[in-house]
């Protein structure tokens, strides 16, 4: 976990890397780390699934996880004796509130945010602020139409053969019998997975015609990948929908690691400003 | 088109209602009927695909339709004489918009409308606001994985079979030879078409969390079908995301026929205050 404590303009005064293990062991160094900094709000994107349900008597806690300990532990109960403004919503809508603030979508009020690792998640801003709704979306998990050389199973435990069940790096894994960083001279590999991501991005431009793309992960360090996925992606959409140049469209992160870092900056300082207009509306 | 005029309280002044033909025919009558009414602002709900891109020189024209002499048209364009605000979005945005305010989704900052008619689209509200990006979400092109037992190419022009190619009205005739108020007696076919769109909402689950969805127009009106969406919703997110009562979530129009209209008196409402924040800024 990445732990950061910046002034108003944005400068970093402290910064925090430490390993996820278990609640127990993890939580009380940063919970440690954030009362010496004496921190005024706090932002914090998280892995998930969270529960942001709003009105939920479990709001801010994570919902099943494979990661022990953590189901059911809540990062606003954490927090909460240190009595300041806490804004909480996913890591990749973090990383999707930073690049569209300061990063590759930098200037636009909308942008999605994938990223394609051990699992893979999307983020999204919409009209300027992140989407959420019910509760978070988990765009990792929409169905997708095989490609018609695929005999891989899949390997989600809740839908199997869904897009995170067949295109997230496990599944290449599980596919073609190594890691993709062995496998980056295999072009089947990388068509394939293309022609996952590509169909991925055709739904969400369907879904919620974003201004841009952004794709991250430890799979996309495949550079070659980018070129594959705007292909596909032209072949798939077949002119249906207009979006202008495809290198614009879809592209890489701007801030690299930093993403979820700057977002949670960023949410840090959202909630102190709607603690702003709270005060004022008094 | 439908048309209607409203005061400050909702309350209708004026309706009128004609087919849609040529614009060269239909324009006239409806332009005549607005500048008659002497009307303070204007919100517009249209059939798409429209150009919302901002900042496009052709803003609020139509795009490529099957319908004849739409393409190009300028719907803003048409009525800029008036010089008034208007507010322009996609038909089933408004109706989103409107079911929100009033409707199936009252009190909810949140929802999808979808109609499943001669074509299949879908609206958003997202934070309250219409969900619009790049240009327009056109949810009814989604690529979707085949009901096993399905053996109908599709008829989407563009994609062949993806959701409106397999799904909308004109594809259930395609498939089974007659037109879905003949077949409602066939239960394959109700069991295929609730396959499909429990997908579909599957999918905009997964990408955006709504609070609700609401599905409409011609093929709902097969009212079997809303228990077998909900059955076969559930099947396929199998748990992984909490959606509560899927009786809540998925659910018929509130305003039916109205719910347009509706959408453009709040559309054109939304215009007038934009207006007003503007000149408070000058
Ligand atoms: N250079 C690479 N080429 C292909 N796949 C990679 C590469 N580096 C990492 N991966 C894959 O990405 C996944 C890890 O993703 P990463 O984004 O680094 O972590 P996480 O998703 O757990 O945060 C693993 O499945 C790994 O095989
Ligand atoms: N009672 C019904 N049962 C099944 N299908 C219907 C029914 N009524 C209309 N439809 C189908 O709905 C489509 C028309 O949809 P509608 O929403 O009325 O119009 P549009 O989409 O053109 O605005 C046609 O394909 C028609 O076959
Ligand atoms: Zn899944
Ligand atoms: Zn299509």
């Amino acid at each position: 976990m990445v732990c950061g404590v910046a002034n108003e303009k944005g400068e970093w005064l402290a910064k925090l890397t430490i390993p996820t293990k278990h609640p127990q062991e993890t939580m009380p160094e940063i919970i440690a780390f954030f009362e010496e900094q004496q921190i005024d709000s706090l932002g914090i994107g998280s892995f998930g699934p969270l529960d942001l349900v709003k009105g939920s008597s479990t709001y801010g806690s994570l919902a099943s996880t494979p990661k022990k300990g953590w189901p059911g532990y809540s990062l606003l109960g954490a927090f909460a004796h240190l009595n300041i403004p806490i804004s909480i919503t996913t890591d990749v809508n973090g990383a999707a509130l930073a690049e569209a603030a300061v990063g590759a979508a930098k200037g636009l009020d909308s942008c999605v945010y994938i990223t394609v690792g051990t699992g893979i998640g999307a983020g999204a801003v919409v009209n300027g602020t992140i989407l959420e709704g019910l509760s978070h979306p988990e765009m990792g998990h929409i169905p997708v139409v095989r490609h018609k050389d695929d005999r891989y199973e899949g390997n989600c435990p809740y839908h199997g053969d869904c897009l995170e069940g067949l295109a997230a790096g496990p599944a290449i894994q599980g596919r073609w019998g190594k890691a993709g960083v062995e496998l980056a001279e295999v072009s089947e590999v990388w068509e394939m997975e293309a022609y996952y991501l590509a169909q991925a991005i055709a739904t969400y431009t369907y879904v919620l015609s974003p201004k841009r793309v952004i794709l991250g992960g430890g799979v996309m360090k495949q550079r070659h990948l980018y070129p594959l996925i705007r292909q596909a992606l032209a072949t798939q959409i077949n002119g249906y929908v207009k979006i202008g140049d495809l290198e614009e469209y879809v592209v890489p992160p701007g801030l690299g690691d930093d993403a979820g870092l700057t977002g949670a900056v960023l949410l840090a300082k959202q909630a102190l400003v709607q603690k702003g207009l709270k005060s004022t509306n008094l």
